[in-house]
């Protein structure tokens, strides 16, 4: 693979070959580590992407527990289901996938994970940590994509990092991260976002330009510098009759007219999304890591 | 006063005032605020700051317990201590003055507080709450930043805000508070540091400049752009034989330099200080207002 290419795949991969062995320790020590998850309704997105999940954790040797609730369920049993997998010892790690229907408080649904068994960050009291800047579980997308940089040594530090994007699972948790006094941060972050005037004055000042808008491929060769690393993180579906399925994914970053700009890039698919999905696994395996050392 | 002069002292001292009428609409329910602090050891600054907010809060109508410890007593009875005032029904905020004997554990101590009893904004709950855009006390400083903005009709929206420095208590929450998509935030901001690569490239481009360094007036004239609003939380002693203390007290600003150059400036002191004050109040009644509220 071309060498400019921030391969999350293979990376990702690597990442959960390394968990079987972290894995096969714990068991070693009699304890497999578990990932409760909860699934409302049946989104189709959704439905994939813990099918998904299920199989990763499988692979790396992970416990999972799936609850599937119609869309109709009241917000009471699936604050009784969190409960019972925050009181459930096989359980290191609690996923609700979102979104959730309407009618079910996301934010508070989220609060009622014990923050121990929050592996995906999204919990106020670890996203506190994490502005503190101490150690906790961070949201699985930025982590992914620190882990990715630091694969390919690509040091934020000092160096001017565009977030576009405020969303609270990437852009806010993101800009936390790299700002921090620490290696593999340190990085001058500038967030931008719909009320940003004038982008481009940003994104061509960038030394690494993150794109976490969801918006297809937005991004172009021209308003971006010469020697830029750019992470994409969109994952957005443009109807393609040509393909498979009738539509592609694309990022945020119109890869054809970048790339030929850029230092280093992400593709899509195939770069941050890989992560995301080891960067879960991981986190489960942390906590239940964490859990022996505490000898819980 | 200049008209181009922020003047934190004087609106400090109006929302003290509105804040005594809603005290008397509380006792007038039968409900005196009340604010129990902490005071390790006898830092001098940390003397002073423990009896000007006390004064500050008789002032308002607010009552105050004021703990006062030696600076070797141990971590356990300063824990006891913010669980007697998290238990009495009378003390609706709580402050730890900092710093804490190096004995003591800060970042422990502060998450002892009830989050719905921190008017300080530290706890990471609360942080978290912050970075998620929800409603929550927001640390004193970045909330009369934010007021003071206000009062004088500078909408960071939309702007270029360059926040110099990334402290746990001013730049790191000041950063979460303005890029929130909400009126009087939607900011475009940059957080700078010391591993930032040249500097004066951001400064420069700042629409609106907040210093929060703690380096005494180390932005000169030459590196902001004319028409800048600069925000200066810098609190720094400098020696001077012919002040009456033997010191007086510098922005991170050189003020002579800059003032000609800027739309508005905040002074120091007599800007951004007394607003943090205002906002502890402010925090505290907040607290003793939503108890209420809730009915407890």
């Amino acid at each position: 693979m071309n060498n400019k290419i921030l391969d999350g795949k293979t990376l990702g991969m690597k990442i959960r070959e390394s968990l079987k062995e972290r894995v096969e320790q714990l068991k070693s020590k009699g304890v497999t580590p578990g990932l409760g998850v909860i699934l409302v309704g049946e989104n189709p997105a959704s439905v994939i992407y813990v099918n998904s999940k299920e199989k990763a954790c499988q692979k790396a040797g992970i416990f999972t527990i799936t609850r599937r609730f119609p869309a109709e369920i009241d917000e009471k049993t699936i604050f009784q289901k969190i409960d019972e997998f925050n009181n459930d010892d096989r359980i290191h790690g609690i996923l609700v996938q979102l979104p959730l229907p309407p009618h079910i408080n996301e934010a508070k649904t989220l609060r009622k994970i014990l923050p121990e068994k929050d592996v995906d960050g999204f919990h106020p009291m670890n996203l506190g940590k994490l502005m503190l800047g101490e150690e906790t579980f961070v949201p699985c997308t930025p982590l992914g994509i620190v882990e990715l940089m630091k694969y390919y040594g690509i040091n934020p530090e000092g160096k001017n990092t565009v977030i576009l994007g405020r969303s609270n699972i990437v852009g806010k948790p993101l800009a936390n991260l790299l700002i921090q006094k620490r290696e593999w941060s340190n990085a001058t972050v500038t967030v931008c976002h719909t009320k940003t005037e004038n982008i481009t004055k940003h994104t061509k000042k960038a030394d690494i330009l993150i794109a976490a808008m969801g918006r297809a491929e937005i991004i172009k060769g021209d308003m971006v510098k010469r020697g830029v690393v750019v992470i994409d993180v969109g994952q957005n579906k443009v109807i393609d009759p040509e393909a498979k399925k009738g539509y592609r994914l694309v990022g945020d970053v119109e890869f054809s007219s970048v790339f030929p700009k850029a230092k280093a890039i992400t593709p899509v698919p195939g770069g941050v999304g890989p992560m995301t999905i080891a960067m879960l696994l991981s986190n489960t395996v942390k906590s239940a890591e964490s859990k022996i050392e505490k000898g819980g």
